[in-house]
């Protein structure tokens, strides 16, 4: 059976998806996505999701194109119907379709978007395992708590990473502070096994992942700060890691071509990654309040 | 006859010009746009506009779909097909469709896009025409010398000039200097009669209309200065402008509510718009080369 996209309403062939040239997605950028992880057959930290969904529609102004229970419907019926235990869903909503004009048109229709992947997901990081990151200049816009499309920066982060053979790029702010990677948040943990994190503010996206990544390991007993660290810290560090949907917790083993500590996975990360996966299996999600 | 759009290849009819929901413009803002007028049958500017389109398209090393020749080509063929004689023909470029992924596709073929629109232009600002604008903080990314369709900041900066019931917003910099507008340069004429608009580095889109006038200017023997010039010294100009491909020189009446000197559209704005007009009739384009 052909791999299925949602679109405006539809189940469509993938490869037949399309949307009208004048949707604002295609020429302002003027939208907001979600990626959300299946994971044994459900969403991971869905209400988490949902909950940041709203929070970027909210502050452009873009209405929700349907209820929480029919978008839930019809993210988990696309799922099942591409057959996928294991894998994501990116969710892609814009302001809809409307004659070119900067200002928010009149009358128009939220368009929605939504496509499936299928991906194996391991709890254990093998050994060597761990990933590379570069630092670049965080070049983007002020309002990065909103999950908008408008993701060029961030493809230029992702490929100057690519060109130095790394897998992500941490993005660093004009006084030398990671803010976080192109796709996904930045940690580190201090020599003093501290783990740190920038403070969910306009400069960074609040990560859904990192906050249950947060929780955990408030359960474990493992402090946690949430502040700017600079890249000198980072080089320091005695463990860096990365959070997001689709790596969950990823341990860091070189930055900027240098090892984090011996060059190995971290021991907290491997931890933190095992316990998150494990959370993700069990749909225990915690009530997820967006904070103010 | 039903308006046509040009799509990858094909001329069809605009209600079904339709792109894939995996065009990068539409996941990512990896594209980038240009708007060129017509005028009396004519494309003004069409040098410095291509050149422009290539900077930024070499910036994100994304590939021209084919020759200048062939570009120019289709650009007239749709402005012919759709009986545009006055008006503007809006042309997008983005990196083509893959599968979902931050970095560059390996093997991804530049999807292209135009439409046209249908617009009477006149060289006189009739009394009382002047536009109102207001200033608001410039939240966008760092590369502003790149026309990128990620336009997300201009769209919430012209819905705050629209709720305020403006026509542009003025985009301000953290030291209270105007960048420009959502969608044009910004123009100041000083006391002493000299004309200032900023320099022309990543902190602004280089303005092909600009440029125009800035030239227009020098044969009249107006000084022109490149340079930031500050909110206050706006709200003491004599006169103050925009430039744009589809607004010309429009004079600015009003910012943030206080009027620019008595209130009405100034005499060098005037002037520099019906210059400009003539200059766009004639099809005399200066040689352009695309500044270092």
């Amino acid at each position: 059976m052909a791999r299925l996209a949602y679109v405006n309403g539809r189940f469509v062939r993938h490869a037949d998806a399309a949307i009208h040239i004048e949707d604002r997605g295609y020429q302002f950028a003027d939208g907001v996505y979600e990626v959300v992880t299946v994971l044994g057959g459900g969403f991971v930290d869905e209400a988490g999701h949902l909950a940041r969904l709203k929070h970027s529609l909210g502050e452009l102004r873009i209405s929700m194109p349907f209820s929480d229970a029919v978008l839930k419907l019809v993210m988990h019926e696309l799922a099942r119907r591409n057959g996928v235990r294991d894998g994501y869903l990116y969710l892609q909503i814009t302001r809809g379709v409307a004659p070119r004009d900067f200002k928010f048109p009149k009358a128009c229709k939220s368009a929605i978007v939504m496509t499936t992947r299928r991906q194996r997901f391991s709890p254990v990081v093998e050994e060597g395992a761990g990933i590379r990151v570069v630092t670049v200049l965080d070049i983007r816009w002020a309002r990065r708590d909103i999950k908008s499309i408008g993701l060029l920066a961030q493809v230029l982060a992702k490929q100057a990473a690519a060109d130095a053979g790394a897998f992500e790029a941490w993005m660093v702010d004009p006084d030398g502070f990671v803010t976080e990677g192109a796709s996904s948040n930045a940690w580190i943990v201090t020599r003093d096994g501290v783990l740190v994190t920038r403070q969910a503010d306009h400069s960074v996206l609040h990560g859904i992942t990192g906050n249950s990544i947060e929780r955990i390991a408030g359960e474990l007993g493992i402090k946690v700060e949430r502040r700017p660290f600079s890249v000198a810290e980072a080089h320091e560090a005695r463990e860096a890691f990365v959070t997001s949907a689709t790596t969950f917790c990823l341990p860091v083993t070189e930055i900027d071509g240098r090892a984090v500590a011996n060059g190995y996975p971290g021991e907290l990360s491997r931890t933190l990654r095992q316990h998150y996966f494990a959370y993700g299996l069990t749909r225990q999600e915690q009530a997820f309040a967006w904070p103010k």
